[in-house]
């Protein structure tokens, strides 16, 4: 029997702490609730959303540490998902907030889908049921 | 005052969905959840550590569909983390299940930390209170 593992937080890599924190924080409406350095000079920062256990941790690696390399886009990170109530009035705040555009709200089966950018050009969900939909809410 | 906005999910590019799955299920214990397909031919699947509410989306687009890449390894995803109580044997157990190997377990203030590989190469961290700390749990 393997001991049980929990899935805690996603960890991505930010080129600037000030300006991704500012977003998820004044833009995404996250708080801070962690921050620390690591022994080779590493900077990490736990940001939640209010009533969600989700953690998402910003990673900064100021140039010459351990683990700075030059960023480049990659394919792993696909999106990240924000659920919400209503995703077209979410998405014209969030873009008029500095967000970048990346899909407009679209209707796929029962849900609202948009995607945005946060400031290194990652991809955020942004998904709620849509209007007619009866069903029950999934978060 | 923006709509409230609920982190709710990290989705991740697999380049094979049974290894990947796989992986997540038979290797990290995770619980398949919902399953879907987009309209544009993607495959998504949602697992979960079981008492954890935090979910994972595996994302998959078949050759010749819309999202489809050429995998390429990038800098937005720094690593996603896994609590447990003794993070050295889980490592071993881990490795022994075929998980990537990439740092050996090692202790960073109250805690210890290793770091294994995904089957797409995706760092996976595993972080448990060091032997000795008298600190209360945190996940």
């Amino acid at each position: 029997m393997l001991t049980r593992l929990y899935f805690t937080y996603t960890g991505i890599r930010v080129r600037n702490l000030r300006r991704s924190l500012r977003f998820y924080t004044k833009v995404m409406g996250m708080k801070e609730i962690l921050r620390g350095t690591m022994k080779h000079g590493g900077v990490f920062v736990h940001v939640k959303s209010p009533r969600s256990s989700q953690r998402l941790e910003l990673n900064f690696y100021p140039a010459k540490t351990k683990f700075h390399e030059t960023f480049r886009p990659g394919s792993e990170l696909d999106h990240l998902a924000f659920w919400m109530k209503d995703v077209k009035r979410s998405y014209s705040e969030l873009v008029a907030k500095g967000a970048g555009e990346a899909v407009e709200p679209f209707k796929e089966g029962r849900y609202e889908l948009a995607f945005i950018k946060d400031p290194d050009g990652i991809w955020i969900e942004l998904i709620g049921l849509s209007k007619n939909s009866n069903t029950e809410k999934w978060r």
